[in-house]
């Protein structure tokens, strides 16, 4: 494969709006698939997408916008989906064409909710797309930083080498430089996984816990990482690169994260429920929390800090408590 | 082994200070150096140090303070060195009276000058101290949180782990959990190229890089110096432990490291001299920069971040050209 054909985004939050950015720099045409036909015709207007990363502009005349998903998915080879994992299957229940000849580039982090599937599993099992046909995007990548053409790094998993360059190619800037990858899975996995830390970070952070400890806890985040991604998907991997701690890093460091603000709230004494109310939102980890302590069951990892988070948000005990005890295990 | 002695405290910053407090709350006595007489008879006055950490409290009667290196080394079996690498020397020419018979515990972050050693290979070869002798104390510590009581965790690195073991027990409270290892060189490495690291992190963001380059740097940091120190000191060793990873990320991430403040001071553009006199100090990693890519000049490790730091501090090569060419091979 010399390309990737023709190139969707389905999605319209900021991560999607960024990726479109991307893309249509380099192929001067893309589809781009949002469920509402409201926000549509807003950016159309503006020139921006009207609720996300308002300044960065587009050049309307080289998208083609559609609430419709057959149709994107009719028209287009390739298609990035940039949605929140929860919400993944109400948008592909819409769908009556096939998936299986087309490129599916996954720039989820977030775990398939009841199958509790990384995405490109559940696109191999459930929508019959061969593993060669599936890639993922991951790295160390605020929104807004790749919008603004900060320096950024993303990492392109795929089982095929060729496919993840190719699409490397597609998104590679001077501002944005990028890697391949053949662990598909552990680098999925990573990327749910920094939610639940970062989720984690923040209750330490609202606990007052300092910045010594931050750095003892993101420590013991990427060896629990790690003892869970060797167990669950044994590959050639350094734990150290930019797409494992990296990614890790930026979002446990980040006031932006918005599961590190969530943590924080809990943290501070909030309960889960007036947390999400306050946040207008459900923080993505949230959900990562339970699937990941699902899929862990069977897996039998020792996972301290995902079950301590586990066992505040689920189990409704004290955070004081739990991170108290689970600093005990710290070194 | 069971205890260390009589402790003493050699240097009197804010680490020093932060130690001295951990040692004396145990043992309730300790011997205090300090080379200005003026500085001690204001502690005494005060009941805290004049110039660091002055909410740090302490019990006067418990301190015997001296500014005779000689006194304290005869009448003191522990010695903690926490004085800057580049002045040790200078501290160590006024000593008349053995140390092979002594426990010496280094709490210092840099490499001894001329010789090019790090501390405990310093004091095995010039001073004769047995390594088993010779400890380490070091992990992610701010002083002023130490101080503040906020749980924070030490690695105590020693060849022999009994004694390593009675050291962790002098210092462990509620609120400083210990680690012991065998990798003392391996961690005296590491405190030393942290500092390195947070000077080019510190350049980095002086020159406007952003939150996921940092992590992107970070993550190429901690992969450098596992390279170096498996070379220089192949030991069994998790380079994510916090000793290594988690002091790389406090100081990194830190606004309130001197080595990070002085790098974003040359990033903003100051030359190295002005940067020095605005700061009325030299940052330690300036020195440990010259004296890493010596020894590395016999390593022979691929290094880039310190080649790249060492060219902008000592051959005075543009920051902006230096850091795009280090960017181009990170990942």
């Amino acid at each position: 494969m010399n390309n990737c054909g023709k190139i969707a985004i389905i999605g319209g939050g900021s991560w999607a709006t960024a990726l479109a950015k991307l893309v249509v720099k380099h192929e001067h045409h893309i589809g781009w698939y949002m469920r509402r036909d409201d926000r549509i015709a807003e950016f159309k207007r503006l020139g921006h997408n009207p609720a996300y990363l308002q300044a960065a502009h587009f050049d309307i005349n080289e998208i083609e916008f559609s609430s419709d998903l057959n149709h994107i998915v009719c028209e287009y080879d390739t298609l990035v989906l940039v949605t929140p994992s929860p919400y993944l299957k109400n948008h592909l229940q819409k769908l009556t064409v096939p998936l299986h000849n087309k490129f599916i580039v996954s720039a989820i982090k977030g775990i398939v909710p009841d199958e509790n599937l990384v995405v490109s599993e559940y696109f191999h099992q459930v929508w019959n797309v061969p593993y060669e046909n599936i890639a993922c995007v991951s790295g160390p990548s605020h929104a807004e930083e790749v919008a603004l053409e900060r320096l950024s790094y993303l990492t392109i998993g795929c089982a095929d080498m060729e496919k993840a360059q190719a699409f490397a190619n597609v998104i590679s800037t001077e501002f944005i430089k990028t890697e391949t990858s053949m662990d598909i899975v552990g680098i999925e996995y990573a990327g749910v996984l920094k939610n639940v830390y970062a989720i984690a970070a923040g209750i330490c952070h609202g606990l007052k816990y300092g910045d010594n400890f931050q750095a003892v806890f993101l420590s013991n985040a990427i060896q629990e990482m790690n003892r869970f991604l060797t167990a669950v998907y044994p590959a050639q991997r350094n734990i150290s690169d930019s797409v494992y701690l990296g990614d890790l890093l930026v979002t446990g460091y980040s006031n932006f994260s918005r599961n590190r603000t969530f943590g924080m709230m809990i943290g501070k004494g909030y309960s889960v429920k007036s947390a999400q109310i306050e946040m207008e939102m459900i923080a993505e980890g949230y959900f990562g929390t339970k699937c990941m302590r699902e899929i862990n069951g069977h897996v039998g990892v020792d996972m301290p800090i995902l079950d301590a988070v586990y066992s505040i948000l689920y189990e409704h005990n004290t955070p004081q408590k739990v991170i108290q005890t689970l600093t005990d295990n710290f070194r």
